[in-house]
């Protein structure tokens, strides 16, 4: 078996740290106790090799031999299907955290996203009737997780790569306080991000960047 | 081996007919003629059933047997697994296509979303340093898929699910004559709306929708 290697950025500037996306990949390989290693490409100046293995010039992506993944959701996949820690390997619980990785990233994160472009640029004066409609739009789906989370501790029945995508698309909501009227997907984020694995892996992220400082 | 089946509304308005998810199914099930069937779901009224298939009320999901899957995504791959016209089975073409597929749901659908916001909301007057920003986070994306499809027919050397998804996430932008300065994305949009299995899809879905007005 080859090692499994992350490619993240060399330095980012404090803004994303602790969200950089090789986050979600180095949680999922901390709780599958899978060997990996980490290398690094630089994020000025964005190489020929870095556009071969990512196409929109992000990170990160993924390599095992010859084989290259980019896009977190498809790493994820990658990843949990080497360990029954992240996914269980009969069809019907397979199906069920397959269904949930892509919830978290095309329901959920399609929703955060453009409020959080409005976050972003707070700078740029938004009419509020605009910034309602983007809310509702969020809250919407929000209030869907929030009754899926009554009584549940986990996406699907045990800790899944499904909940790695969608506690950390939530932990970016809560950041600027939009899961304050959602205190079940509050508390899971909080469940989620108390885990070990979470923990060393954001800790590690946190380390990577510093030490290019 | 059971039969699939795809449950979608039993009517939408006319907006979004020809847009409606259950579309990227139908043609992929074409693509791989794969036998299906249809079901439907009241879409005033939203069912209990509907809810416990669907967490956010939305369509399509797809059963076979005791196994359901939602979101287009996760039941794309769930298709794709069943058919070499769709995914390769070899892990480097397999790696491949899951990462375009997640492309296309993750990079390219998430930036055309907010923009298509701007586009659905049009009665609400947005200030142009704010389209700006919305249009250059969607173009940037784009200039990459333009590069990506220099010389390229489909995104990984043969068709595939990652093309159904791809296609129809672009097409949407150009719906919006958000392709006009992207050529390369927009001919790629034309050669994969010209393949009968999507002139049939659209075609039925067209025609499930007219049937119950």
């Amino acid at each position: 078996m080859t090692e499994l290697t992350l490619t993240t950025f060399d330095w980012v500037p404090e803004g994303p740290r602790g969200f950089v996306r090789d986050l979600r990949l180095r949680w999922a390989l901390e709780e599958a106790r899978l060997p990996y290693s980490i290398r690094t490409t630089p994020s000025r100046d964005r190489t020929f090799e870095h556009f071969e293995h990512q196409p929109f010039g992000q990170v990160p992506w993924l390599t095992d031999g010859t084989v290259s993944i980019f896009e977190s959701g498809a790493m994820m996949l990658y990843v949990a299907e080497r360990s029954e820690v992240l996914m269980p390997a009969d069809p019907k619980g397979r199906g069920d955290v397959i269904s949930w990785m892509f919830a978290a990233l095309n329901s959920v994160e399609m929703a955060s996203q453009p409020v959080s472009f409005l976050e972003i640029f707070s700078e740029v004066k938004v009419p509020p009737d605009y910034r309602k409609k983007h809310d509702a739009f969020l809250n919407e789906r929000l209030e869907h997780m929030e009754a899926v989370l009554e009584g549940r501790e986990w996406l699907t029945g045990k800790f899944s790569a499904a909940d790695i995508l969608m506690a950390d698309v939530l932990r970016f909501v809560d950041e600027w306080n939009g899961l304050a009227p959602f205190p079940r997907c509050r508390s899971y984020v909080a469940r989620a991000t108390a885990r070990p694995a979470f923990v060393k892996a954001y800790a590690d992220q946190m380390a990577h960047f510093a030490a290019a400082d």
